[in-house]
C-alpha cells in the first residue's frame, strides 16, 4: 500500500509552472509525488521519507497555500512499520508479551541492607525486575545525588541474590558504559527524554532502553525520541508513561493513562506505567497502579522502601512492603481478568 | 479539634501595634486568632470560616510578610465536614455505595426509535441509568443543538420502559424546571462548571446534580462549585471527572483518573468517570472505562449508540452495543475483584 | 477564489463505489466536492459550509482513510469573510481603529463614592471607558457577589459625569436586559465564554459584546464563541485576551500576548488585553499592560481602585491612581511609537 | 533579618515529646527552629538551609499535621541573596544593565557566506551579539544536526569581523570545552534545562551561561537550574524566556512574557526573551519582540536569515534582513521610552 505522508495544497491561481517547481523540489528531496488536479486547484501527495525534508521550506515556495502533515515522521517506532508487538527482554524477563511485569524497588539505592531487604521482599511478592537509582537527577543541587558506581554494584548483587533483573537510570553519555555493565535495562529519565546525544549513544549499545515520557512531551514526541534509539541500531525500547505537567496541583503530575491505548495503537513497542512519580503521594499510587493494569499496560513500576520515613529520596511516594504485597495481588487478579498474567512471588 | 485554616506570618521587625491591628481585623471578620510569639517573629493562626475573608486584604496590612492558606475554603464538600461517604440516589439507584453504577446512552436523543433501542440494550447489559442529551452545548452555532423538551419526554419514556433512571444536561437557569420535571439527575456540563447562577438555582432544587469537571478546573475548583450547590441547600451532588485540557492532542482531553482517589481523600461526595468525552475516540473508551473501575470510581458513564456512524453528535466516540456489553462484563469482574459490585443485566 | 475546507483521503484500495458513496453523502450535506484521482488513491476536497457537517461521520464511511480539516469552521469572524478591520463603538468610543483605548475602573462597584472617585481619576488620566462589576462571578459562594442593579446605576452615573463609556459583566441570560439598559458594552466573563445560551441571546441584542477568552479556550474556540454572537445578528464583538491556565503558579494565569497578532491574522474583530486578571498581582500589571500596547492590542483594560487595600474584590491586583497615571503615560508613548494614539486625559 | 523558610504545624493533640522529637530532628539537620506555642497547637518555624532537608521526611513524623514551604529552596539566585541587579558580560557586552541587548543570527550556521552575511547585517542594524547553532538538538533523528566544530569556527570568525560577541548552544558535557573555546556565552537549550550533569560542568567554567526555560518548567524550576550553575562557582547566568507548552496550537509555544517581571522580582539575574522559538511563525516574532522590550527584558534574541526560504532549520520563524532592521528601530524607540537604551548599528 502506498502511503501519502504529506499533502501540499496549491493556491487556486497557482500557475502550472509553480506546481512543476514544487514537484521538482520534492522529487529532488528524494520523495515521490502524487499529483491530483481538481477542478480549480492542484493537490500534491508526498510519499517517502518525509522525515528528511523541511516542511517549512515547501510552505514558502510561490503558489503553495498550505502543507498538511498526514502522518508523523517517525517510522521504525510505528505500528505500520511493524505490525506485531515487540517483546523486549530485560535479562530473561519479557516485556510486551502476555505477562504484565511488576518492577519495584526504592527510589535510590542507599545501602546494602536497604537494597537487599527491598529486593528480597519485592521478589517474594511477585516483582520480576528491581529498580533503584544510583545516579539521581534532582531539581535541587543540594539534594542527595546517589551513591554512583557503588550503588550500581549493590543493586546488581541484590538483584542476583533474588533472581531479579535490574533497571536503573543513566543520566549522561559518560555514564552509559558503567551503567550498562551492571544493569539489564538502561532508564532514560523524563528530563532527559530529548537529550539526543544520550539517546544516540544508547542506540549504539545493545541494552534495552526504558524511555520515560518527558513532562511536556506529547506521545508523538516520545515516539520520535524512541526513533533516535531505534535508528541508531538498538531495537529494544520500552516506553514509560509517568505523568505530564498540567495546571492540577493535587498530584505531582497528571498521569495520562490514555497514553497506553494510544501507544498500543500507534506503535509496536511495549509500554509500562510509573504511577509513583506521576502522582507523587503514596495513597494514590496503588489505585493508579491497578488502573494501569486495567488499561492494558505491559508493566507497572512502583517505588517500594523498607522504611519510607527514612528514605533519602521521595519517601512520601514509596509504598511499604505490606502495601506492595496487597497491590501485587490485586494487579494479578485484574491482569488475569483481562487474559494476561502477573507472576506469583515465592510467598504466594 | 481546633483547625488552623490560614497562617499570617508577620515581618520580623513588625511592631506590637501592627500585630494587634491585624489581630483586631481578623476578629472583627468573625474569626478566632491563635497567636504564637517566636523568638524573632510572630505567627498568627486563623480559625473559623475563612471563606468569608479576603486574603489579599490582610496581605496588604502593614507588618504582614506573608499569608499561607492551610486548607481550602470549601467546607460542606469536605471529608472533614462529613467523614462517611455520601450516597446520592438517582431515582432508586444509589451512587457512592458498594455498587459501581454503569450509566450509558447516546450523546443526543435523536428519535423515539433510537433512544428506545439504546435504553433496551444498555438495560439488558447492566446499565442502571440512561443518559442522553436533549439540550446540547456545541462549540459551533451551526451544529445540531438537540430536540429540547421533546427529547426529554422521549428519554423519560424509554427509561421508564426499561426500568432505568435518567440523567440529562441542563444548560441554563431557564431550563432547570423543565429538565427537573423529566430527569432524575440534572447534569451540569463541563463548560458550565463555574456558571454560578445555574449552580445556585440547582442548589435550590432537591434533585441530584451531576457536576462535570471543567477542562481547566482543578479538583479544588470543582469542590468549590459543588459548595455552591451544597450551600444553597441541596446535598445531592455527584462529581464527574471527564478530562482536562493539556498540550496532548492524541486524545480530546487528558482524562485525569488520579482525580478519583484525590476526591475520595478530600471529599465525601461520590465521584464517577466519563471516559467518552475524555478521550474522544471509541477505541480508547473501553480501556479507560475499565481503568476507572480499577481506580475506584463509583460509576462510569459512556456513550452508546445503536448506529454510531449515523449519530448526529459525537458518533466517533460512541460504543456499539457489542462493545458496551463486553465492557460491562469486564467492569463487573474488575469491580468484584475490588470488593464492589456491578449490576447484571437481564441478558446475563 | 474557491476554498477547500476539508480533505478526505480515501484508502488506496477503496473501490470506485465507495468513493462515489462518499461524494454523494457530501453533496447531500450541501457541499461541493472537488475530486482528484491520483496514481494510487483518490483525494476529495470539500468546499462549502463545513460547519454544518459532522467530520466523524465521514470518517466512519467505508474506504475513508483520513479526514483533514484545512480551515476552521468559523466564518463570519474570519479575516477571509471580511478583510478590513472591524471598528466597534462603545458608545462613541471606537475600538479597533487607530486609537488604543484605555479601559479602567474597580473590580466591583462598591459605593457611589468609590465609583465616582475612580471614574473621575481614570477619565483625567486618559481612560475612555469605565469598567466595574455589578454582578460578580466568584469561585466561592461565600464571597461578595456584587451590588446588582444598584451597582449598574452607580456605574452609569459615574461614567456620565466624566464622559466615559461603560463596560460591565452580564452573567446569565436573565441579566441581559437590565445590563443592556445601563451599559454600552456587555462583557462575557471568561467562565461564560462557552455559555452558548447567553451568547445567542447577546447576538440578538444590538449592544457591543466584550468576549473574554476562557482559561482553557484556544484562540479558535474563542472565535467560535464570537461566531455564536455574530451568527445571531450582532456584528459588534470585541475579543479580550485575559490569560490561560497553565502549570505556572507564579501568576494567576499565563497572559498569552501572542494571541493579539494571531487574532489580527485570523480575524477582523478588535482585540484588547486584560492584564489584571491575567497576572493577578499588582506589580506585574503595568509591565504587561505596556507590552499589550507594544504587541498591537486595540485596548487595555486594567483594574484601578481608590484604595486597593480596602477593595471588596481582587484588591491585590488593582492599581493605585498614581500607578495608573504613570502607566497611561507610558502606553501613550509606546502607542505613538507604533503609529497609534492614546487619548490624553483632562489632567495632561 | 531572620527568615523563616518552612513551617511545621503540629497536630492539636501532639504530645510534648513528639514536638521535641521533631525539633531535635530539624536541629540535627543543621537548621534553627523557632517554636511558637499557641493556645491549642504548636507551630515550628525553620530557619537555615532548607535545601538540604527532605520535606517529606518531616511530614511522616508522628504528631506532624502539615508542612508549609514559605520560600523556595534556591538561594544564590534569589533577590534576597543579592539585592542589586547582576550584570553579566558577554565578551564586552553587558547584559542586565541599562542597555537592552539585541542578539540575532540564523538558527543554524550553514556556511561561511551565510553566517558572514547575517553577521554583517545584524551588526549594522544594532545587534551586539551573534547567535547561530553549530550543534542542533532536533526532535527528529533525520533532521540536519549542525556543522559541529567547523560551525563554531565560522561563527567566531564572522562575529570577530563585525565586532559582535557570540552565543551558541552546548548540548552535552563533552561539548563544553570546544564550545567554550569559541563562544562568549554558552547556551543551554530548553530541553537541557534540567540536564544536571551539564549544568554542574558549566558551573565549573567561567563562561557566561544562557539558560533557556524548559517548556514544562516553572519559573521556580528555572531558578533552581540556575542555582546548579551558581552553586558550582559560576556567577554568570542569564535567564531566557522562550515559551512554555500549553494547549494552544496557534503558536509553537506560549511565550510567557510575565516571566520577565516575575524573575525581576525574585532574582537579581538578567533575563532575556527569545520570541522566535516561542511563537514559531515569522509574522508573530516582531510584535512579541517589541512586547519583550516593553515588559522590561534585558535583551531580545531573534532568528535572522539572509534567505529564510533556504534555511536548513526553522526557516519559517526567521526574520528577513528588512524585518530585523525595522524591528531593531522600534525596539530602540520603545526601550528609550522606558529609560533604557538599544545600540545603534553602523547603518543608523
Amino acid at each position: 500500500m502506498v502511503r501519502i505522508l504529506m499533502i501540499v495544497i496549491m493556491e487556486t491561481p497557482a500557475t502550472g509552472e509553480q506546481v512543476l517547481e514544487v514537484e521538482a523540489w520534492i522529487r529532488k528531496a528524494g520523495l515521490e509525488v502524487h499529483r491530483s488536479d481538481g477542478a480549480d486547484r492542484t493537490i500534491l501527495g508526498l510519499v517517502g521519507d518525509i522525515s528528511r525534508i523541511d516542511k517549512s521550506r515547501i510552505s514558502m515556495m510561490p503558489g503553495v497555500r498550505e502543507i498538511i502533515k498526514v502522518s508523523s515522521p517517525y517510522k521504525l517506532a510505528s505500528r505500520e512499520f511493524r505490525q506485531e508487538d515487540t517483546v523486549v527482554y530485560a535479562g530473561d524477563v519479557p516485556i510486551g508479551g502476555k505477562e504484565v511485569i511488576l518492577i519495584a524497588g526504592p527510589c535510590a539505592v542507599e545501602s546494602e541492607a536497604q537494597i537487599d531487604s527491598a529486593a528480597s521482599f519485592v521478589a517474594s511478592a511477585g516483582a520480576r525486575i528491581l529498580r533503584g537509582g544510583a545516579y539521581k537527577p534532582r531539581t535541587s543541587p543540594y539534594s542527595f545525588q546517589g551513591l554512583g558506581e557503588e550503588g550500581l554494584r549493590l543493586l546488581r548483587n541484590a538483584a542476583d541474590t533474588y533472581n531479579l533483573s535490574v533497571v536503573t537510570e543513566v543520566m549522561s553519555p559518560d555514564q552509559v558504559e558503567i551503567v550498562a555493565k551492571h544493569a539489564d535495562v538502561l532508564q532514560v529519565g523524563a528530563r532527559n527524554m530529548q537529550n539526543f546525544n544520550l539517546l544516540t549513544l544508547l542506540g549504539e549499545t545493545n541494552k534495552p532502553v526504558l524511555l520515560k515520557r518527558g513532562p511536556s512531551a506529547t506521545i508523538e514526541d516520545m515516539l520520535m525520541s524512541a526513533e533516535y534509539v531505534l535508528s541508531a541500531g538498538n531495537p529494544n525500547v520500552i516506553l514509560c508513561e509517568r505523568g505530564i505537567r498540567t495546571f492540577e496541583t493535587a498530584t505531582r503530575n497528571t498521569l495520562d493513562l490514555s497514553a497506553v491505548p494510544v501507544i498500543e495503537h500507534l506503535s509496536h513497542l511495549p509500554v509500562i506505567v510509573d504511577p509513583s512519580h506521576g502522582v507523587g503521594k503514596r495513597e494514590y499510587v496503588a489505585p493508579m497502579a491497578r488502573a494501569a493494569v486495567a488499561v492494558g499496560a505491559d508493566g507497572v513500576m512502583v517505588e517500594v522502601h523498607p522504611e519510607p520515613c527514612e528514605a533519602l529520596c521521595d519517601g512520601s511516594q514509596s509504598l511499604t512492603f505490606d502495601q506492595f504485597a496487597t497491590l501485587a495481588n490485586r494487579c494479578r487478579i485484574i491482569g488475569t481478568t483481562l487474559g494476561r498474567k502477573v507472576a506469583k512471588g515465592a510467598s504466594q
